[in-house]
């Protein structure tokens, strides 16, 4: 299977960028520079600033959700503007709560202005996305909204249970599935839905355009979860053995916590073990998750969730060739390296 | 001039409550859990509790929108339920920032549960709220969600501009005008807008209502902040002289520092000494505000507030008997002593 760089990406950031800085631009003065850091527009100082934003491909997702059911890129900029407020939201409260100090390789707002401002600039963000939805007028803009407004919830759901689970061996695979469905594929799945929304398209399409994002989602979650462990931080911005560190219950530890054979217990007993924080100890821990089958596993269950979301776009009632560009989308998002 | 119990605070609680409990048992269990805790109807442990809630003024304001408008009360309750879920949303981020243990004699979420819990459930709610008026059907949900959206987003520049200001003398009166129209009269200007919008009342309607609102809000902030400085600790639930002891530029410091005379001068003097925190010298800085009128001047201009909210709702075109009951609530609202 041959990866193409989706044009998508490209054409998207041209299209929904002036969009993005618009509704950033209407927020007050504090909050618009620490949402313009934050996004990788202008330097701690205020300073423009070029890169150290994300990849952006939630509005990519969008715009091509509305170009699906035949109607222009145009239409989808909306929903793709609110998807990304929301994404940034979660990622100003997230590192936050995990105490991350940086993010793509540069300080994280917390960490440069305190907590107050992370938690006021994620709230401003989280309110302008439902306010960009509700500036579309009549039913489209409602159904937006309260179709963002769910996987917003479902996002804040999976947080809440990332933060409960952190540390304990007693949480389920199914559990852990869960709470990446929530975390990850609800607003993917929101992305690839809203466009198609905007558009007015009828309830089925709207469902299936929904499930394939969903499912890259999952994907996508397996993929980061596979780097929050062996990931290299030249490339992903974080710190060697990440997720080990904070003990978090990501996928490929959850799937060898699921096994119960000694691999399992050994992991448990490394778990229950608070105290122990030396770094030679987290590479011996990834080695047994990886013998353990844990990253096999979760490569494997990202391309099987990958091959389901194909299916499902594909026996939607959508413009083909919308559909090969978004199947190529979802590919690239999982193939990522960082 | 005499203060009535107003009864609509009870009738809109036996109305509201259960959609409020409704809208509540939507969240996953630990987030009802915590927000059930908040909203004072069960106790740490999730046994049922009565009572440690607020005094559901928003709600009650909401509800009267409607009938103002000629409708039952019942067409408010979705604004009812959304401004009481976006002011505890407030609380929580609120309680968090300033660093509050307490709230209405009982321990805050964060300080039981941490900060990841306090911002969560905040969070929660506030999408919540959204959800509660976009199941509305139609132009009437998209509006509704609409000002809601555009008050909670002054809500968060109000907080924005108060741990900005904290401990700096050289902020303006107006500047502290505006910060407390946005933390404290955008949500209660929803409250008395959104049951209109949610009736279908024309435009002028709504704004004069909602300007109503933002007046007794005001009002509502001059009085807060006297009981600030001054109130008793065992009716407002908060530590003795406590604005002063945040150094929070509230409205009747911040009116003395305005006067740039020598009362401006100590109190500018204080406020730059980031090291004394002694309590006596808070009692010798309350009086000084007093002396110099601060208090006065807090009080008068919450009844100037009060007589225009007055004057803007008897010039709109709502029912009059509707008008005596939001004009007896926003009095009651002003009168209170915690």
């Amino acid at each position: 299977m041959t990866i193409v760089f989706p044009m998508a990406l490209a054409e998207s950031r041209d299209l929904v960028l002036p969009a993005l800085r618009h509704a950033v631009s209407q927020l007050d003065p504090t909050t618009r520079a620490q949402a313009a850091y934050h996004l990788g527009w202008s330097d701690a100082d205020g300073r423009p600033a070029d890169g150290g934003g994300g990849k952006s491909l939630r509005p990519a997702l969008a715009l091509l959700s509305a170009q699906a059911t035949g109607e222009p890129a145009e239409v989808g900029v909306p929903g793709a503007v609110a998807v990304e407020l929301v994404h940034n939201f979660s990622l100003l409260h997230d590192d936050l709560m995990d105490g991350d100090v940086t993010r793509r390789h540069r300080p994280t707002v917390w960490s440069l202005w305190g907590a107050p401002s992370a938690i006021l600039v994620g709230d401003a963000l989280m309110v302008l996305a439902q306010q960009v939805l509700l500036d579309v007028p009549g039913e489209r803009g409602r159904a937006a909204a309260a179709l963002l407004a769910n996987a917003t919830r479902r996002l804040i759901r999976g947080q809440v249970d990332d933060v409960r689970f952190e540390g304990k061996p007693d949480v389920s695979l199914a559990q852990c599935r869960d709470m990446a469905a929530g975390k990850t594929g609800a607003l993917m799945g929101a992305s690839t839905a809203l466009g198609a929304v905007l558009a007015g398209a009828p309830e089925r399409t709207v469902r299936a355009l929904q499930g394939f994002g969903e499912e890259v989602g999952m994907a996508f979650q397996l993929i980061d979860d596979v780097l929050g462990i062996w990931g290299d931080p030249e490339a992903t911005g974080k710190p060697v053995l990440s997720d080990l560190r904070s003990r978090k219950n990501s996928l490929p530890v959850s799937y060898v916590l699921s096994r119960r054979d000694h691999y399992a217990l050994e992991l448990t007993a490394w778990l229950a073990d608070r105290d122990c924080a030396d770094e030679a100890r987290l590479w011996v821990i990834a080695a047994l998750v990886e013998a353990a089958g844990g990253r096999d596993w979760a490569e494997q269950e990202a391309r099987r969730r990958l091959d389901r979301s194909e299916r499902l776009l594909r026996a939607a009632d959508v413009t083909p060739a919308v559909v090969d560009e978004l199947v190529a989308l979802g590919r690239f998002i999982v193939s990522r390296e960082s």
